[in-house]
């Protein structure tokens, strides 16, 4: 597998969803209906949110997540030995914590819809949005009780406990820190990967670690995989990014540039702010200054990306994170094809159109 | 002690502020600072709404909480025999919560004052506010990481943590039956009493249960303290709700007759609904589906509530809960004194001004 030579060309690939989350889906389908099995129309939001059903309370199809994060846990549970079940109960937490971070998130934004649909705050009102967000939040919390009951000895869980919280306050800090730079014109480029790898790093990080830490009694497995995990949630961000201004609109259901009208402070613009020079540099702040940038504004901060290959050099940095991502497992030993499988999966991330 | 004819008379003593809070201020106090002494404004923020600070950040006098949950807790533990250092992290964690709840309650229900300071989302917009409530409930997540190193065994820490996040889930509920109660003019009492038991009742009950989880090492002493701080939680939300609509300005920060004018679902409101007839009924109902209810409306509804010997009655039933709350400690074994300073503590629930 190589890497080596990324471009334009290169990224066409569109890639299929691994096996891993083929393989892992229906059980952490199951197991998330039933942490959300509760009685009370606070539930009825969450089923929604999830993508289960309809505002009708009718199920739907094809609008459940992929489940990245659950995935991940399970996958680094079974790779390093352990059983699927017993890492069951902390892949549902993530999956749970993950989604209540997207519902404080679209308040926070007043975004009205995502993946197509509505957001809760958009139809049910902010009060109602935000308690049905610290539900979820709590639910997540009262799934890992099932851990001992899954047969995970009591030191070990307060050890998965423990980091799943470090990355629950990570990832807020890193909501914070995202917050705080709205409206800023030049944010550091170490800034924003240092926000990001707490926004978004720190949960899938902690999703490879608790695998291992259920998977493997060994704790250089666990840091292994925290490195590894590292490099992923770099990874998943950087693509997300690349998605947002160059993204196919049929896949992701966004125009190209939709990240720049909303002046996002993502990679593409802090990289070609960094940059950028002269008139192009002046063009790009003058962009960034306006309330909403028109098509003619898209379509300069598009054309200033470019000529600093700002889409290639993002690409690039993912690449070398993909080997990094491997590099890290390189001494740990593995069950059967779990490498070759880490290694669609790390293509995947790199390659994924939405 | 004799609680057996409350009445307006019975309650015009003003209690002072019982040993125990007084015992146990600074200490938790210290734990609570550390607990927040993180660097970032966000901690800002959150040191501001413990009263700590000002807007500037320098030091504020007699703007702290009383710190009712975390005593509550250091109490149940040292009465049953344990060690306060063992449940501090524990007390800290509730106090923690409490405050992540009532920021995301100003969001709620708009509340730009609370303490007669302005709240988080007032001074700093919602999406900061909304995410500093997410650090602060985090923060007493990583409190609790405390417990191994205070010397609780992990199987007991496991209980604690167990219990705290279903006192959590509930109270949440609760907050969301609270919201889809607004509006809704007939709310039976029934329901609000359930209502109230989750969104106040849990934390302080489970604030009880796991000081005596981590004092003593007898199921039956913590099920003792779980149902007394039932108990405790049901005097303390009527009082609440007394003084919501009774309490003096000068000790309330607000008018007489307060809750009236915003027209909360409290329990005098729902206790006149229900007993109410006639044309006392039928104004009580036209007054609460007004937008804004006037100096008439109120002078009227408190005139109603007398009618039905409204706080009469809700003082006799909290005198009730607490003879109950004694009574679930009948049978438990407490050091030297303890009875005593509950009674103090009942004493103080029951006629407290603020």
């Amino acid at each position: 597998m190589t890497y080596s030579t990324p471009s334009q060309t290169a990224e066409k690939r569109a890639p299929s969803l691994p096996d891993m989350f083929i393989e892992h889906r229906a059980a952490i389908g199951a197991e998330l209906r039933r942490s959300l099995s509760g009685d009370g129309s606070v539930y009825d939001l969450l089923r929604y949110y999830m993508g289960w059903v309809d505002l009708d309370g009718n199920p739907t199809v094809g609008t459940e997540g992929k489940y990245l994060r659950p995935t991940l846990c399970l996958f680094a549970c079974d790779a390093t030995g352990g059983a699927r079940e017993q890492a069951m109960p902390a892949a549902a937490a993530l999956e749970l914590i993950h989604n209540f971070s997207l519902i404080h998130d679209d308040i926070q934004d007043e975004d009205e819809t995502r993946h197509h649909r509505k957001t809760l705050w958009a139809i049910w009102g902010v009060p109602k949005a935000l308690v049905a967000g610290n539900v979820l939040r709590t639910v997540a919390d009262t799934a890992l009780d099932d851990l001992q009951s899954a047969g995970v000895p009591p030191h070990r869980i307060l050890l998965v406990v423990n980091r799943l919280t470090q990355a629950y306050l990570e990832m807020i800090e890193g909501q914070y820190l995202d917050i705080s730079f709205e409206g800023r014109q030049e944010v550091g480029l170490n800034q924003y990967l240092d926000m990001i790898a707490r926004k978004t790093g720190a949960l899938i990080r902690c999703s490879f670690t608790i695998g291992a830490l259920i998977g493997s009694p060994d704790d250089r497995v666990a840091a292994a995989f925290l490195e590894s995990g590292k490099a992923l949630g770099f990874i998943f961000q950087v693509r997300d990014d690349i998605l947002g201004v160059w993204g196919d609109e049929a896949s992701t259901g966004k125009p190209v540039g939709a990240d720049i009208r909303r002046k996002k402070n993502s990679f593409p613009v802090v990289y070609a702010m960094a940059r950028a020079r002269g008139n192009d540099k002046r063009r790009l702040l003058s962009i960034y200054d306006k309330d909403e940038p028109n098509d003619a504004d898209v379509a300069d901060a598009l054309h200033i990306m470019d000529s600093v290959n700002t889409r290639d050099y993002a690409h690039a940095l993912a690449v070398e994170h993909g080997e990094a991502a491997l590099d890290a497992l390189a001494a740990v030993e593995l069950r059967k094809r779990a490498r070759t499988e880490f290694e669609d999966l790390i293509d995947f991330l790199l390659f994924r159109e939405h």
